[in-house]
């Protein structure tokens, strides 16, 4: 045993006996260093760790004492969050707890976690193979996005992905996004040095969420999305096409991705399934143009895979046996239906408001004279996107999603109260 | 319904009902444009979106034609990785399968996917808040690094907290790694524009790993960090620790936190499980400094939560229950155990090599005499981390954990077989 950690010994079985005592003065470094025949240094170790450990603690000119509360340090817990309870909220887009059948999703975590082996193992940086042949010919079926799976690369959450991509295209300067709303994004290309602007046509990358692109959720008309692609064609520009809310689109069919409109060329495909199976789930995938994709192969090392392995199994069986449409079929006719009958109600209650559904059916956009302090929302256990508050008058954005049905009546008359 | 998809419908139909064959010409815009008495931009989208669906396809001067496999495209799986077979894995540190009590694991899974409601809803950004409260208690107890659950942030892997933290400090210019080997941190850093340098005394961001200085495993010793705490307290630098493998460190104690010999001034400390859960799980975190933790709060809409919420979920009962506790120590166990058998064997088997066992006594360092292609490792299904190859001298690290025990020989046998 090394001599510090033996003179370590020595102290800390004399204060957990009490032989010394709390407030106690120890020997200074000096001393202890004649007394036990050692170095200074060792002394000064010994006593690091004694200070690390809590048992002394020194002070500034006057030595060495033994501490008040051993291993009990007092934690600061000196922020404190003053959180009011939210009963309505209309803000975070949460899932309704009836549209997800959560014992289905249990049975395929279950039998992925029978797949020990595959546990043991570090996961493939670029995501779980299986499920990237599965991702593969969901998003052909279903978009129209056709690629191999060494093009797809899988993480938790769109901001993990847009770091690996910004790595990949960082020699490239400027990056254009559609509205101020996509914080996230916004900053994460700051970080990484990109000068970022707002609906930038010029712009090296441009970043579109094509079914959401805003904050009210408009959806990109056919026509700008072919200006768009005949814009990159003549530049050296490249699209980030965040299929964001795509399922929720409730014209007759989606409007084609930019991928399949451009087959591919210079377009990066991203796309989610947080909203479609629930929030709490988070597994993300991007399909890369052939040039970043072996770019990305060059430089695998450099990165990490974020994405749970369980559930990316399990949401590879998932998707395979046919559960992920149904699924997105159900919360579709769920939310538009919701966001319906919620407007209805709202235009009943309040009718000096001006309202509208967004395009892609799941928000409401409430414009109304307004004169209070916003904490009245808060006040009425509600939680809104407020757009815009100025010259007394307020633009709101509400998303039903999470309210139950049998709870909308009451949701509304909180908001009334909140707003008349 | 809008009249380009009424257009679009009426070719699917005409297509899918094979009324136009394969290979067909469908009539030009133009043409299509008087038949249907419609604009030719309305034309023009229907083709678009015939074409993303893959109906039809365009030939540059000749016109549109019908496509001969609908919806059928072809994949471009031109990228073939082909990996020989390891059958001695010596390089990645997995898990040895029998350390892991997988069942009991799955149990606080099951455990975790009954609380509904949390699922349902977006997780914390910062990470799950009782997950929080558990760590702080558990570092606070195993490395009296003492800090409150707001100071504390949850992410998927290492590399996800330090995209974090590289937004938090970006006002910093400089920073330094250990050793070449961290190749994920340096290219972060590079990547957001930080200037990386190794062993540099003087840059603003001082990143370590104690118990894992190198890529041999080698530790910090308590007089090198106390000079680093005494370096930083002139200076306005802060330290990464990242404690990755102090779990290993098989000295009578492990060596102190830098966190708790400094008080957790100017050093943000991060940790894993990992490596003493299963690699299959990501979940890390890190202890910011106070006036980090104000800029996260700050800026957390910037930010977005990585790791899976189900397992935060899970992690924290089972920390909760102590059982990361027993599974350290039987981890620990095992680990120097196994390498020391596989290290008294290789003495046995190969006597021309020189031999050491790292100081976290779980990764054997092996220079030999050496003039075949490193090609044989592979020939004899064996991986292993080459150090340097230089001059006929060949340095190895091996990190058995990942092999059976009854499969040591069989190992060091194919190891020889490539060796000599």
């Amino acid at each position: 045993m090394k001599k510090y950690i033996e003179i370590y010994n020595h102290f800390k079985e004399l204060i957990q006996s009490k032989q010394l005592k709390s407030g106690e003065k120890i020997p200074s470094v000096r001393k202890a260093a004649d007394i036990f025949s050692v170095s200074k240094t060792t002394i000064q170790n010994a006593y690091f760790e004694l200070q690390a450990d809590g048992y002394i603690i020194s002070s500034e000119k006057s030595g060495y004492f033994v501490c008040d509360n051993i291993n009990l340090k007092t934690q600061d817990n000196n922020i404190v969050i003053n959180k009011k309870d939210i009963k309505y909220d209309l803000k975070s887009g949460d899932a309704d707890k009836e549209c997800f059948d959560i014992a289905l999703w249990q049975r395929y975590i279950k039998s992925a976690l029978r797949q020990q082996e595959r546990l043991l193992s570090y996961g493939d940086v670029q995501g779980e193979a299986d499920l990237r042949e599965t991702l593969c010919q969901y998003i052909a079926q279903k978009r129209n996005v056709s690629a191999s799976p060494d093009r797809i690369v899988i993480g938790a959450g769109v901001n993990s992905l847009l770091g690996i991509l910004c790595s990949l295209i960082k020699g490239r300067k400027t990056v254009s996004f559609p509205d101020k709303s996509f914080i996230n994004g916004i900053s994460l290309f700051n970080d990484y040095g990109f000068e970022v602007g707002i609906k930038n046509k010029n712009a090296d990358i441009i970043y579109v969420s094509p079914s959401h692109m805003t904050s009210f959720g408009s959806v990109m008309p056919i026509k700008r999305r072919i200006e768009l692609l005949n814009h990159i064609k003549t530049t050296s520009s490249i699209i980030i096409e965040d299929d964001f809310d795509s399922d929720f689109v409730y014209q007759s069919k989606p409007a084609p991705a930019l991928y399949a409109l451009s087959g591919g060329k210079n377009v990066v495909y991203m796309g989610s399934f947080s909203n479609v199976l629930v929030p709490g789930i988070r597994i993300s995938f991007m399909v890369l143009t052939e040039e970043l994709a072996a770019e990305f192969h060059k430089n695998k090392e450099r990165f990490a895979q974020t994405a749970s392995k369980t559930e990316q199994i399990a949401l590879c069986g998932y998707i395979r046996d046919g559960h992920i449409y149904s699924q997105t079929r159900k919360i579709r006719r769920r939310y538009t239906e919701k966001t319906k009958i919620f407007y209805n109600e709202l235009k009943k209650e309040i009718p000096s408001a001006q309202l509208s559904i967004s395009e892609n059916g799941i928000n409401i956009r409430l414009i109304i004279d307004f004169e209070k302090d916003i904490s009245v929302f808060e006040d009425n256990q509600i939680s809104v996107y407020i757009r815009s508050y100025e010259n007394g008058v307020l633009k709101l954005i509400l998303i039903p999603s999470a309210i139950p049905k049998e709870e909308i009546k009451n949701a509304i008359f909180a908001l009334k109260n909140a707003l008349l």
